[in-house]
C-alpha cells in the first residue's frame, strides 16, 4: 500500500515537514477559497489544504465544493492556525471524478445536520459523515478485536452454515431459502409444494444460530468460536430488531458454567479495552455527541455517565454475579415492584424478566454489570444443562447498562438421556437433530458457550441508541434497499 | 482461561516439569492398557498418558477406549520413550461423559481409513480426526491471518447485507429468500405471487457479492473489505463448487489497477506466510498426505512440488504479470494448442480462458503465479472500467497453480456516463441501483477491489482437492445437512 493515508500522516508527519507529498480525499469544507478540510475516511480528522487560489486557473477553484473528489500535491508544512497540527500547501490540485453540486444539495452530503432517518435513507452515502465513519470504523475494531482476543486464546474460526435444513432450534422465526419459481411451484401427489424438488431436495432456511452445529466442532476442536450472520423472521419494527444482525458465538469444550461466565466478562472487558486504545478519536467524537444528548434530555432521563466513563467503568469493575432466585428476591422486595412501577409486576419464581427488571438490577440496585444465572428450566431452551435442583439450567445472561441483555449462554446438557427426555418435553425432533445427538454419544464432555449479538455491542460502545445506525444496511420489516 | 491446552504444554512444558498437572482431552489411541495418546483438538500432537493399571480400578480401565473423553491429573514428566517429548503419569483419570463403544464403531471415529466421502457424510464428527482437525485449524489461520492484514493496512471490516433486494450483480443465479407459507402464497390481481405481502415488501434473495454495496462505503471510509458468505443457487455438482461459500472482497478508493495487482500479491503472500508461520505441524501433516497422495498417481500427473515447498515457491516468486492480449498470443501460439491438446481450442482474440489455459499458463508456461489483466469488455462485468483502447476493461485475474482462477478483480468505471451507457448496453436496470449510480455523482473516485473465495485459498493451502473438505457443512446440490 504505497498511498499515504491522512491517519498516518496526522500521526507521524515529523520526517515529511518540508516535503512534498501527495494525498487523496473529499473535500469536506472549503472556506474563504482557500482552506481546503479534506477527508479521506481513514480518521475522522481532516486535513487542512491552504491554497493560494492566485496560483490556480479560477475555473478550478470554482469547481471546487463540498463532496468534490481530489488530487493534491504539496509542501507539509506544520499549521500556523490553530486547530492542526500540520497543512499542506497545495502545489497541484487535480479533481479525480464528477460532483454534481446541484444534485448533492439535495442529500446528506450537504453540510447541514441531517436526522438520523434521513441518513438511513441514504444509507449508501452516510459512510461520508463525521459520524457514520467514527461508528463504522468502531465497528471494524470490535470485530477485529473479537477476533484477535479468540486467536490469542487458541479458539478456532468456524463457518458454521447460513443455509440450513434444521429449524429445531427454536430462538425464532425463520426465513425460507428457495430455488423456486414461486409462480410456478412444483407439487406432489397431495397437492403441497414438493420440496424434493427445491435446490436441496428439503426446505431449508436461515439460521438462527450455529451453536448447534459450533457445539459438534467444539467436541474435535475444544475451543471454537462463529462470527456471522443470522436472521429473524420477527415482525418487529423496534429499535432494538433486525431481521439480519451478526452474532459472535464461542463453544468451548470441557467448560462449565462459571468458566463460561469468566469468558464472556474477560472477553467483553478485552474488546471494550481494544476500542478505547485503538479509537480515541471517533470515540470522542461520539462522547461529545453523546453528552449533547443527554442535555437535550430532562435531568431525570439523562445518562449518569458519559460515554468514554461508561465504558471505562465497565471495563474496572468485576461484574456482579447473581442467580435468578436471588434476582427475583431482589425484584420482588424492591420499591419500585411494591409501588407498582413496573409494567410486568414481579410476583413470582419462575417467570422470565423483562427489559425493565434487567435495567432495574443494573443501573439501579448493582450499578454495575451483572451476570444472572441458573434460570428457571421451563422459561429456557431445550439443550441448556440441567442444575442437580431439578429446577433450574445452567443458563447465563449478561446484563449491560443501557443495553439489558448483551450475552446469552449456558453450559450444555452432555447427559444424552437427560438431553433426550428434554428434547421429548420441548418437542425437539430427534430424527432431525440425530447428528447433535451423535456428539452425547462418542466420549461425551461438559461444555459451554454463548451468543453475542454484535450490533448490540456497537450500540454499548457508541453510544447510538437505534440498532440500523450500526449495520451499514440495516434490514427490517419491509425495508432491503441496497 | 485457566485451563491448559495440550498445545500449550507441549510448547511450554520446562516449568511443568515435576508439577502436578490437569489435562482434558478425548483418547486416540490406548495401547497395551497403558498408554494413552489425548487430544484435545487444540493441536495435531497427541498428549502420551501413562497409566499404572494397577493402580486404578479395572472397571475403570476396561471403560476408556478410542473416543472416550477424559480428566487426567498426573505427574509431568521428560518421556522416557522416543515419539514424544513429555508424558504425563497418571495419578487421577476421570471419565468425562457417555461413550457407546459398540455404536462409536460403526462411525468415523473407529480408528481406521475412512473415505473423504464417508468422513463427509459424518461432517459432525470429522472434526476429531487429524485431517479435518489439521484443516480446520489452517482455515482458522487463513481467516485470522485476512483479517489481519487488513486491519495492518487500515482498512475497515464491512458486513455488507446477506438478504439484498437488487438481483442485478448478475455473477449468478440467486437463491430466493421468503417468509411465505408456499402452500399459501397471497396473489395480486393478476394472479402472480404478491411480494409487497412479504417480508420485506418485496422480492428478495440471497447475495451473490458484497461489492457493489462495498464500493459506496470505499467512498466514504476509504478502504474497506467484506469477509461473509455468498451464495449461488447454481445446480454445479463439482468439486469446485458450492451453494454457500465465503467471500472476501476488499474495496479501495483512489486505487488502479496495478495498485489493485499489488494489493492481491502483496495479500495473497501475506496470508500464506502466515499460514507458514503458525501451522507448521498440521502443515507437516498435510504435507506429508500430499506426498503419499501423489505416489499413488502415474509419474506424469504427480505434482512437481511438495505442499510446503509450494506455498514457499509462491511466496518467493514476483507474480508474472500479463495482459491478456499477451496470454492470447502465447496460447495461440502454443504446441499444446497447434497439436489440438486444448479441448477448447484458442482461435482468436475475445475469447474466455478456461480452466485448461489458465493451467498451461501458470504450470507449464511461466512456471509462477500469473496475474491476467485487461480483458476484453465483452466477457467482463458492467463495473468494470473501460480502458483507452475502447476494447478492454482494466480487470485482473490472479492464477495459481493447481487451482487456477483464485483472485478477480478491477478498477470499477468512475465516469458516470460511461458507467451509464455500459448499464444500458449490459441491460442493467438503472432504477434498481440508483444507489450505485449516486457514488458516481458526489465526488467521483478511482477505485479498485477484488474478490477471493476463501475456500479456494483453503484448497490451495491445504493441497485437498474438493472444497467440500474444506467448509466445515457444505451446501451443494440436494445436500442441507446438519
Amino acid at each position: 500500500m504505497e498511498k499515504t493515508t491522512i491517519k498516518e500522516l496526522l500521526g507521524d508527519y515529523k520526517k515529511l515537514i518540508h516535503h512534498d507529498i501527495t494525498v487523496f480525499g473529499w473535500v469536506r469544507a472549503f472556506r474563504s477559497n482557500r482552506f481546503i478540510a479534506l477527508n479521506d475516511g481513514s480518521t475522522i480528522n481532516n486535513l487542512q489544504i491552504v491554497v493560494n487560489f492566485e496560483e490556480f486557473s479560477e475555473d478550478l477553484i470554482k469547481n471546487i465544493n463540498t463532496a468534490s473528489s481530489l488530487k493534491i500535491t504539496g509542501e507539509l508544512v506544520e499549521s500556523q492556525g490553530a486547530g492542526q497540527s500540520i497543512e499542506i500547501l497545495a502545489k497541484k490540485i487535480e479533481i479525480l471524478g464528477d460532483n454534481f453540486f446541484e444534485e448533492m444539495q439535495t442529500t446528506i452530503l450537504q453540510p447541514k445536520k441531517h436526522s438520523l432517518e434521513k441518513l438511513r435513507e441514504q444509507a449508501h452515502l452516510r459512510f461520508r459523515t463525521n459520524l457514520f465513519g467514527a461508528i463504522f470504523r468502531i465497528r471494524h475494531s470490535v470485530s477485529f478485536a473479537i477476533h484477535q482476543y479468540f486467536n490469542q486464546n487458541q479458539f478456532f474460526y468456524l463457518n458454521t452454515p447460513i443455509i440450513t435444513g434444521a429449524d429445531a432450534e427454536g430462538a425464532g422465526e425463520m426465513f425460507g431459502v428457495s430455488n423456486f419459481d414461486l409462480n410456478n411451484l412444483p407439487k406432489n401427489e397431495e397437492g403441497e409444494v414438493d420440496f424434493e424438488q427445491d435446490f436441496f431436495g428439503r426446505k431449508t432456511n436461515l439460521t438462527v444460530s450455529g451453536q448447534l452445529e459450533g457445539e459438534t466442532a467444539s467436541m474435535g476442536l475444544g475451543r471454537i468460536y462463529t462470527f456471522g450472520p443470522t436472521f429473524r423472521a420477527e415482525n418487529s419494527n423496534t429499535t432494538r430488531h433486525l431481521a439480519e444482525f451478526w452474532m459472535v458465538e464461542p463453544e468451548v469444550a470441557f467448560n462449565d458454567l462459571e468458566d463460561n461466565i469468566d469468558l464472556a466478562e474477560d472477553f467483553l472487558k478485552y474488546v471494550i479495552q481494544y476500542v478505547l486504545d485503538n479509537c480515541k478519536d471517533d470515540l470522542e467524537f461520539l462522547d461529545k455527541r453523546f453528552s449533547e444528548e443527554q442535555k437535550q434530555k430532562p435531568e431525570k432521563d439523562r445518562a449518569k455517565e458519559g460515554l468514554i466513563e461508561k465504558l471505562e467503568n465497565v471495563i474496572a469493575k468485576r461484574f456482579k454475579r447473581v442467580s435468578y432466585t436471588e434476582a427475583i428476591e431482589i425484584l420482588m422486595n424492591s420499591k419500585e415492584n411494591k409501588k407498582g412501577k413496573f409494567q410486568f409486576p414481579v410476583e413470582n419464581w419462575g417467570t422470565d424478566l423483562q427489559s425493565e427488571h434487567e435495567r432495574f438490577l443494573v443501573e439501579k440496585h448493582f450499578e454495575s454489570p451483572v451476570v444472572l444465572f441458573d434460570y428457571p428450566k421451563d422459561i429456557k431452551a431445550f439443550y441448556m444443562r440441567q442444575n442437580d435442583d431439578g429446577k433450574t439450567v445452567a443458563a447465563m445472561d449478561v446484563l449491560f447498562p443501557g443495553i439489558g441483555e448483551i450475552i446469552g449462554g449456558s453450559q450444555r446438557e452432555e447427559r444424552l438421556n437427560i438431553l433426550k427426555a428434554k428434547m421429548k418435553e420441548m418437542h425437539v425432533d430427534e430424527k432431525e437433530l440425530w447428528w447433535y445427538l451423535d456428539t452425547r454419544k462418542f466420549g461425551s464432555v461438559p461444555h459451554a458457550g454463548f451468543g453475542l449479538g454484535l450490533e448490540r455491542l456497537v450500540l454499548f460502545v457508541t453510544g447510538m441508541t437505534n440498532i440500523r445506525d450500526v449495520i451499514p444496511f440495516p434490514r427490517t420489516p419491509k425495508n432491503a434497499e441496497f
